[in-house]
């Protein structure tokens, strides 16, 4: 019996492939990414999302490496759970390996993982796998996509990547290497979808620089710019506009100044000492020489942008004729509060920029155009869509017929749904079960079932009611301990009411069986407290 | 002295003037709309918000009617509410009289109003204002502005609308009305901002009429559009297909059936009787014969489509070669619900067609270069840009500045701010207090309180907890009722520790004071349980 090849994307219903993939042959494996997901809206209390990789916990000792395309949050922020749960040695790009550096000394983790630093251009052996990790342009530096050459054939991965040719570090993805893996033959694409909705081509990265410019040339009070922590790029072309207009630069935000510090360090920021100064000095500053960068493009109530919004930051606060530019995407579910925000600047003053009404951001993604291009230049005998949800992966697929790919050759999966190739053919196998992890409360507080989010959901829309009962008999016994919140400000009168709905009970069942007694009462409050309310809270009843 | 002429728009910071706008002048005072607005995603267990008219309940005698722009929610969803507080004359054109007539015999309301069916193109008069309803396009049929003639001048109140000069009604605007009020001199131009972010024109709604033939042409199973209740040129367009294909229509959805049945009755509907079947007769029909009409476009979890993307429909269930139209726009907020009931349907095995893949929908409102238009048309002295929030109204005024119109005529102002005219200028007060009521709970349980708000979102995000104990002297005597919910699955040894937090302070303290006793015990474990999940439920205790 001859080996098969599995391919297998960990996760839930979200994006597949995006947070973790495992590549399996014989008794080994390896990882590529390991990311995390942020919560939706109605997540309640959620932190953040990782997936499950008890797929991982139950085959240990076979795990060879783990190999990370990039250092945005989607690909690197769960290492922290996978290192202490497997520590696996660790193979990065320097800039990756940089920011999972911060990650893992924050995590005490530093000592005990073994990170290896990669190139793109290099080629190295990992038991049965061949590595060959090549350049791609994305919206951060150091990013790369992987040839996996494996027992039964060639896999090009993508990764995060869009066919940038004037990128903001000189940097354009590497053409040659895919020509070179199409002409040795490629089993398989997988190949980011994110854009695949989006018609032609990404505009480069170069765009943001000449809207900075003129952002920079007409601004006449400080200019502030909020974009996530990890977009090194923008922070050059931000640093290089500030000082093309003789201002100085402040970095706001706990996140965003680490890795400033960092990517200088390691050469990925060119910044000279003398143009970044602390906020504070800015305040003695005249505006037309500040700029700013700060954290808080997706309206997060304690970034440094969304304290400024509503007049809650120490460091910042909104001025008349400041002008504000979000240069970021805004993710979908953070519509409301980004909104919200810049309302809210507008209301103060300021002129606010942000991607609607001028081009202070592009994506990091490939569009359509981009998307049958690298088809067309890999040229795989199968294709599977990854980064998308099933409605990205689906128009991915449509493309990819539209270009005469076979239609039995494109294979949309799901996360957890296992592929196994040999060398003519691929399989689709049952998915297996699994999902996400609920990361909840700080530290490591663990995950949360579906039952618990349930439980707060309801909580959340209908609020909680808890009396505590003296019962003698079939009498109340004194004062009857009321806990409400969430309700509406309950008038006295409900509250009477409640009393005698618990008299009724009391005089009809009195104390024979508490656990009895208990349970109708609790059903009798929860009737008429939907019949006061309208509402359907959690109601106990503690007999005292 | 004279008399000045007020206009103010009431809400918070939401769309202004979207919902509700007072004219007033010396005793008289008329309403344009009275709508709600849909809650935040943050906003738990509100079901909707109207805005706050304490300012007309203390000035109820001085008002004389409400005029109606046309029947969508966010203009009419609030009759409800104004009807029992202040019982006006309405005015309104036939089917936004017929939408309002549902909705006053469902609150059992009809009786006791008084409904006036007007016109586009009548000149009524109420008190000292000259009415003119004239014809806008938008996208449901018999939809008006205002003319309103004070006497210090004449302002234009354009409501929602976009120039389409082949609207699904054959009933363009009207041009002429608009450049007969600019002859006579217009004071104030009040015009819809919605789309101040988006360049260009508008596409007609007849673009639709093209994208669903094409759907219907090259669909081989069912389709099934989904759009909102009030969209009734949609379901004309929709059953101009069907008839066309030689499908049957069958309408899913309570609220959808009633709006189809009033406007077929009132005429605004042209959908022949053997057209309609249930959907019940559709199960034994050949798919290529049925299509379907349903409500859900926003991903409401207990919609139709909803349901049937969660296969919790009893109705309908989505099949493999079924086409699936969500034919209308996500309003911000909605994504993530919508972006699931995609993904749920392509996992059926569905074709999904929406927005980013297909003209399947039209904004109703103008855009950028209709803006333009307007105000070149009606040319008035002054412009107040409405129904946005302040980032629209920013684009507007920016584009009025643009064609020409000085600074200081351009008033951007927010809900609540009055603005006074007389005959020559202009003077924007100062805004007033109010806001929006959050309506909670089925039928009239009334408003919540921002401090319910936070109350509430405390519970989603950590839960509570409540322990009731029972101690006599310095010892908690028998077993401690310990409830929990919406905190993680509590291990048993969470539960230890908490009686060894509670019996370390009884121990300490003793029952002496049984106020101070409690609060002690609830400090105690709100650090122990925050210490043990990183979590800060809601914590209280009950003496027994």
């Amino acid at each position: 019996m001859t080996e098969k090849l599995r391919i297998l994307p960990l996760g839930g219903l979200g994006e597949i492939g995006k947070n973790m993939t495992v590549f399996e042959y014989g008794d080994e494996i390896i990882i590529i990414d390991c990311g995390i997901m942020f919560p939706e809206n109605d997540m309640l209390g959620i932190d953040y999302i990782i997936p499950d990789y008890s797929y991982l916990m139950e085959r240990k000792d076979k795990i060879r490496a783990i190999l990370y395309t990039h250092g945005h949050e989607d690909h690197v922020g769960a290492v922290k759970h996978l290192m202490q749960d497997i520590n696996v040695p660790i193979y990065a790009t320097p800039l990756t390996a940089g920011l999972l550096r911060v990650k893992l000394r924050n995590a005490q983790l530093l000592h005990q993982v073994e990170l290896n630093e990669i190139q793109a251009g290099d080629v190295f052996e990992i038991g049965s796998f061949k590595i060959e990790p090549f350049h791609v342009a994305h919206s951060i530096p150091d990013c790369v996509g992987f040839g996996i050459t494996t027992p039964v054939g060639l896999i090009v991965y993508t990764g995060d990547y869009k066919f940038d040719h004037t990128p903001v570090d000189g940097w354009p993805p590497d053409f040659a290497k895919l020509a070179e893996f199409s002409n040795r033959g490629v089993l398989c694409l997988m190949a980011d979808s994110t854009n695949a909705e989006k018609e032609g081509w990404t505009p480069s990265e170069t765009v943001i620089t000449e809207a900075m410019d003129e952002v920079f040339a007409q601004a006449e009070g400080r200019v502030i710019v909020a974009t996530f922590a990890s977009l090194i790029s923008r922070v050059q072309q931000v640093a290089n506009a500030a000082y093309k207009h003789g201002r100085k630069l402040a970095v706001v935000g706990r996140s965003m100044r680490d890795n400033v510090k960092m990517a200088r360090e390691m050469g990925y920021l060119d910044v000279p000492d003398d143009l970044i100064v602390e906020i504070e000095a800015t305040h003695r500053m005249p505006p037309s020489k500040v700029a700013v960068m700060a954290t808080g493009s997706q309206g997060e109530p304690t970034s440094v942008i969304g304290r400024m919004a509503f007049g809650r930051s120490r460091l910042l606060s909104a001025l008349p004729g400041d002008t504000i530019v979000i240069s970021a995407h805004t993710i979908p579910g953070n519509d409301e509060t980004v909104d919200r925000i810049i309302n809210r600047l507008f209301q103060q003053g300021a002129n606010v920029l942000y991607e609607n009404v001028a081009r202070v951001h592009v994506s990091g993604h490939a569009s359509r155009e981009e998307m049958k291009l690298m088809i067309n230049m890999v040229r795989p005998k199968y294709l599977i869509p990854i980064h998308g949800a099933l409605r990205q992966l689906t128009q991915h697929a449509k493309l990819a017929y539209s270009i005469g790919m076979p239609e039995d050759n494109v294979l949309v999966i799901e996360n957890g749904t296992p592929v196994e190739f040999d060398k003519q053919s691929a399989e689709v196998l049952k998915r297996l079960p699994g999902g996400y992890i609920y990361i909840d409360g700080p530290g490591d507080a663990g995950d949360v079932t579906r039952r618990v989010l349930r439980d707060r959901e309801r909580l959340g829309d209908n609020g909680f009611f808890v009396a505590g009962v003296k019962v003698n008999g079939v009498t109340v016994v004194g004062a009857i301990d009321f806990i409400s919140k969430g309700l509406l400000s309950l008038e006295d009168e409900v509250f009477d009411g409640a009393r005698e709905a618990i008299e009724k009970v009391v005089r009809h069942h009195g104390r024979k069986d508490d656990s009895k007694l208990t349970h109708l009462l609790e059903e009798s409050l929860t009737r008429y407290l939907h019949g006061e309310t309208g509402k359907r809270p959690m109601v106990y009843v503690i007999l005292k």
